[in-house]
């Protein structure tokens, strides 16, 4: 396998249009952090896989279509080349791709604010990046959520774009019954489990879920791993606590989960037993966090998307080793501060 | 022209009252980034106008009192000299004052957190550019609009700030029957179009949208140049995907895309036609981001301000051209790191 | 009194158990900022009043349970020790497990989040301590604020966290008829003046008020004399804004500005009376920004906990003596500056 890839590497490295595909296969897989093409062809598989069985083929054709303008947007921006040739352009680009045909009908006006969205998440991913760098942190998929926040929070003033499955805007009330975990059968909870990594690309199948761990595991068999505990985790947690059943066998409390506990457990931290430890303890607050944003964006009528994944993993992953806080002590420099001017 | 204002400068130099004057100007001019006393003028005889014609004197006197207030506390704060003598603490200030008697009752409660926002717009705009400046990048007018944000929206938990023009919070709903562009007349076009310049200042008015063209002409044609298309483009893209008719001739979609096109297009970086591509999408996302925010700021019932024109230019400021992005790989100084603490 | 709690710090550095213990107290002592254990201890006395009288023990024993793990946490993170000793790991903890059993129904589901929340408060004052770091500025009790907002709003997701005092959630209404004033008494005055500080720890008592002011005392008298005035600013405001009678004779609008009071006014600038005015200007803002989030925050059902008093103090800490905006000018290696690569 490895073989395989570094031949096509050699490939890619010789011939523009190669090179083209190669990026962007790098930037599919980075949506779960592989810099690897063979990844993002089983994560494209994936996608592919559920836009079909779902009837909705504009899905695949946005997350490709989206994919490429990114990557071509970080070219026209003449952004760094190592970044580019690894595939961080593309990985936001890709999400935004799949998730505006999922949540808008299709139409003129969606493919307008799809092209325009993808060319956008390059500009945000620079923008993030340079943002978090100054605490030496990534920008995850936050260019993707606020991208597409925006995009699908403008279909409620514009009517040129109809809206396909979102909503409607609502208070958040409290669930009265828990879910009876009972109900599920043995396959249903393996299926509610597959369904976790398949909804990190918006996807409803269990099929799409195991294209997604096989494309890791030809990659990083400890991300596989990570991803696989994510999920159940996330299933037991979210169980335990009584969600709604329906949500949590659709996958929905295990896509940010999943992100979380690959992210902590071994991609920005090296895998040991104590950071197994805290990625357990992250990925189980992500899931409080899914619950939470769930109710908290329930009046603008949107999905939360990966925001969960990326606000709990930010707060991990900030702590520094060295780090001392400012303590409740007066402040140098400070706007009262007369001796600081002279 | 420059002549007349060469004498102002040396006039203002001299005489202590004068050159308070000058700043306070100055700061009017610096709402669409004019360090030029002359372009102050013509913007405030814009808001002027608006608040004559609209009935409602109450507005270009907070205003003008707002801006005052800014600019001395600034003084009292003893903040930097050179920022000051350019109008930078002036220009959030006499935006709070424009917005806080548009949308609440004229009263003693009114001028009370008037007055103190006013004051707190020095304050946040101090605090903002101390955050920004990490980046390189500006506070724009986000001072502004924070300090608005809270003041307003304070107004529903008051009994003495009653509300004149806001509201009522509602969920977003779907608007359902796109505009008719058809039912525009050339001249409701023109007007439309006016109003978006003039709509940066909360004013509904197309000669005060003529008047700030006319002080940008006299300051910088570049910057007249980008405001008049920014208009332009905000009108056909709003008008093309279906937003409310009456926010598009009001100019509801045309004030935060003006700013965007002169502060992309010739103030931030250098006009050039690459920059030009560059502003228009930036341009046209604003819009997006202007229908976006309208709906999502819906259920607190305040207005959006000039949010949607700040978080657009932040995101199309903050990349820099030497940016790399933090990788997906281990983070150095990570707290589960025990090698960085000896 | 100082000689006893120096014979206790003595006896603290030599036993374990004894260090650990007074780690705890001066955690508690920090949510007012105060290095010192027998201003934690009031502190604690002053919760366990409250919720013995409030017949609501788990609020008292969420607390303690709360802040011994968020320490604990922290020391297994290997934070650092001066930071450690000082209880700037205890403070966001306390909070957490006061507030959690404030606003949910006793039960497994509740204790589980609160342990997991306490945990997390250590992770996240790491994360924001950090961030804010950039900027010379303390985390303040946003750690606090952030995990329990995601932990209470997501019990509108989980049937196993029934809620018990806090929303429903609702659209934000003007207030019509505003306080009388004249309604209260005397007594009525003294006591709404008292739970301002009671209500930093989510108390609703006025012992519980007088408790804080003496554990203030014997550490800080400025600290008490800014708490007192800070309660006294807050009442003046609110009742003269004409906010809701009974938020305010609750105490619900005193206990943000105490914080702010007590923060600018000798904590992080040392007293002056230049100080005072500006923290004076802070704690005024605050009572409008506490009105503000009150009504910003009801659509998602959630209290706004020490959010008003967190971001007011930020923007009144974070301007700098020295600070020079980016000025409306060109920014140097911004993406489009090509110079700037070579």
């Amino acid at each position: 396998m490895s073989e395989a890839i570094s031949t096509w590497s050699t490939l890619a490295s010789r011939n523009a249009a190669l090179r083209f595909i190669d990026v962007n296969l790098r930037g599919a897989g980075q949506v779960i952090f592989q810099n690897n093409p063979l990844t993002g062809l089983f994560f494209i598989a994936a996608i592919a896989w559920g836009a079909y069985t779902g009837g909705h083929l504009d899905i695949i054709i946005g997350a490709l279509v989206a994919l490429v303008i990114a990557t071509a947007t970080a070219m026209l921006l003449e952004a760094d080349e190592t970044s580019l040739s690894q595939g961080m352009f593309g990985f936001n680009g890709i999400l935004v791709g799949a998730a505006v045909p999922t949540v808008l009908a299709d139409g003129a006006g969606m493919w307008f604010i799809l092209v325009i969205g993808a060319a956008v998440s390059t500009v945000v991913m620079l923008a993030v990046s340079k943002v978090m760098k100054t605490w030496e942190a990534p920008a995850l998929t936050f260019p993707f959520v606020l991208t597409t926040w925006f995009l699908v929070l403008a279909a409620y003033s514009f009517g040129q774009l109809p809206i396909a499955s979102m909503g409607p805007p609502a208070l958040p009330q409290a669930v009265t019954t828990g879910a009876s975990p009972e109900a599920l059968s043995a396959w249903g909870v393996v299926e509610a489990w597959l369904k976790g990594p398949a909804q990190v690309f918006l996807i409803n199948n269990p099929i799409s879920g195991v294209l997604i761990l096989i494309g890791l595991i030809v990659s990083s068999p400890w991300s596989a791993f990570f991803a696989a505990v994510g999920a159940a985790v996330a299933l037991a947690v979210s169980l335990g606590l009584g969600a709604s059943l329906s949500d949590v066998t659709a996958g929905l409390y295990g896509f940010s989960p999943v992100l979380t506990a690959v992210a902590l457990g071994c991609v920005f931290y090296t895998p040991s037993l104590r950071g197994a430890a805290f990625a357990l303890l992250g990925t189980i607050f992500t899931v409080i966090v899914q619950g939470a944003l769930d109710a908290g964006i329930a009046p603008a009528g949107i999905p939360t998307f990966t925001a969960p994944f990326v606000f709990v993993t930010w707060l991990f992953l900030l702590p520094k080793a060295d780090l001392q806080p400012h303590p409740h002590a007066p402040i140098k420099g400070g706007i009262l501060d007369k001796k600081a001017k002279s």
